[in-house]
């Protein structure tokens, strides 16, 4: 999506690929929101470390990078011995699975890339379809973001305020993301509205990343405290809540997102206002039936007991990134602890509907029409 | 109530009178919790501009402190000159007053110092009854904190999980509080318990002033993000809930709080978690008849844009807080605004409780006993 370097617009993708120079394109996303930056990952072994020291992350982003991380490897590769070559294939693809060996869309990816390489007879031949399958699947990646976006720019009409929650943006995936993809394909119809970003502590998602992500579309929007959605809500000022998710219960409709989500769909229950999930198809949970065996992760108590960010006076305006830099605060009792609970479970009753790319479910028709969801027996 | 300095564990007030010294007492709050400091004011004209900075704050606490300041200004006038002495008075009054212009609880206990006062027939006399008065103010405020204790330390049982919001803690009045209340008093009648505390963003008094407050009192607890306590009910490990009020509708139970305060009540009510509120008789508001006619303050939006608190490693935990200095820093994205509701109503309907220092009523009980409650018409 669109970027602005000072004055200049411009168009990026999270993940690219340069073929001339072998190099994969990244966001450098932890300088974000105070700083951008594209790094040129010359060695699939750089771009393995930067999956897993999150210079990229999000599902779709991190699938994308393995993907060209295993054809940057294969074009490396000197001579014509296929079976050297095929050795020098392998090796790769642990390096990048190893760089982040919990996340399942780097080995999928991957696995694609593999069997399309399977078709070429020669190095040459199988170098060109890595990098072919490479550019296919983060094609893919945005096609389906832009389908989401097709089915749920409806629901946003001109005057709405819309909510949203942590990023499930364009910095998650190659392109366009899930619950951004409404709002970007509504502002391309030439809707007007205005967007509530949640802060989402205990990382700030939606206030440093997300609204990062607005800005740089032109995209009139505001950052608010996660207290402060009942509020806004009571008084009428939302009229619309679009969410991500991290994985969704394919046979129950149960959808786990981050910390705060649940929150959110109970308050929009009592005040009648629509809630909607989107995702892509990867994250549907064919195999769990209930809710209550999702693991919720713990995460690390110093994100409640601190911030990320940078110096700042708070009466000015940063507009000049260049010399930020970022660091960790402790805003908490020095002497207290934490609880870091990462995600949470929203029952399928509090969903007004999940939007995919092969269209809007309510919760409870996933398990009907999963074949069309992808589901494979 | 106690506060650990080093490995000493001390009592103080928030705010008290040296009589010897002619000095206010006073906790510096800003520095909290990274760092402990009383200061002690000499001067009247010191004790105005004390109230104004917020070296103190909370509707008790700053009344304490008017009342000590006026009888600190009285008790510094040289001569037997009554006429004079009047004069004076009324200046210090009048200094006093103008440091917190909407506060009502200054006014209030000055009055009340003044009505003293004038039983005296000389200088000397009126100073004396000038000091009795301050401290017979602030020892009221403690007493009906304790009556608050006394009224709900019965909710909270052995092995509970009690949820609170913000800080209506000791700080905010001259000790006890109101909705650490009950905690203090559950605990001096031996019981087990936990603590969860609300981080309360923007601003954060849950994570700061609230755990500080818990951590010296020895009271087990965590903080949470605000996002984290709905997932808490969900998986059942929350069994009350006590906040404060900044306001409350006796015609009608409606409560206004801290902003994320009705989010949390929404959640306790899902959960049948029975949801308390504390609060001191000032707060009752006998006039409004409806929760919409309170106006809600929108505060300055550079509290969600960023936090405050001091540089820290995030692995480290900072147990000696003598050389930190708190500073500003920015989280958000520095191109996106932000807005800034800092309270939220809650409806009776949401409402299990009103501890007052005269007992517990239902919401829709307090108009019935109002005279009680001291209704005054």
């Amino acid at each position: 999506m669109n970027v602005r370097v000072g004055r200049r617009t411009r168009h990026y993708r999270t993940v690219a690929f340069d073929a001339r120079k072998n190099a994969v394109l990244l966001i450098e996303q932890r300088l974000l929101p105070h700083e951008f930056q594209v790094v040129a990952v010359r060695d699939f072994r750089e771009t393995a470390r930067a999956i897993q020291e999150m210079i990229v992350r999000g599902a779709g982003a991190i699938g994308a990078t393995a993907a060209y991380g295993l054809a940057q490897g294969a074009r490396a590769f000197r001579g014509g011995d296929i079976r050297k070559f095929s050795c020098h294939v392998e090796t790769v693809y642990q390096i990048l699975k190893a760089a982040r060996p919990t996340a399942i869309d780097p080995v999928n990816a991957m696995n694609e890339l593999r069997r399309a390489m399977s078709a070429g007879q020669t190095v040459r031949q199988q170098q060109a379809l890595a990098w072919a399958a490479a550019e296919q699947f983060a094609d893919h990646d945005v096609k389906h973001c832009e389908a989401i976006g097709r089915h749920g720019a409806p629901l946003i009409r001109d005057g709405m305020r819309v909510l949203t929650h942590c990023n499930a943006g364009w910095l998650a995936f190659v392109d366009v993301g899930t619950a951004t993809a409404p709002i970007y394909a509504a502002q391309a119809h030439g809707k007007k509205f205005h967007v509530f970003c949640d802060e989402t502590r205990p990382r700030s998602q939606g206030a440093t990343l997300t609204a990062w992500e607005l800005a740089g579309q032109g995209i009139a929007h505001e950052i608010i405290a996660d207290n402060a959605a009942g509020h806004l809500m009571q008084r009428g000022e939302i009229d619309l809540v679009i969410v991500g998710s991290d994985r969704t219960l394919g046979r129950t409709g149960e959808v786990t997102n981050k910390i705060g989500t649940y929150t959110k769909a109970v308050l929009a229950e009592r005040h009648n206002i629509p809630f909607y999930v989107a995702i892509p198809l990867s994250t549907i949970d064919w195999e769990l039936s209930s809710g209550s065996e999702i693991p919720i992760e713990e995460r690390d108590q110093s994100e409640v007991l601190g911030a990320w960010g940078v110096a700042a006076n708070p009466k000015s305006e940063i507009r000049n990134p260049k010399s930020v830099r970022r660091v960790y605060m402790r805003v908490a009792n020095p002497t207290s602890r934490a609880r870091n609970p990462g995600f949470d479970v929203t029952p399928p009753e509090l969903i007004s509907g999940i939007i995919t790319p092969a269209g809007i479910f309510k919760p409870n028709e996933l398990w009907r029409n999963r074949r069309e969801l992808g589901y494979e027996t």
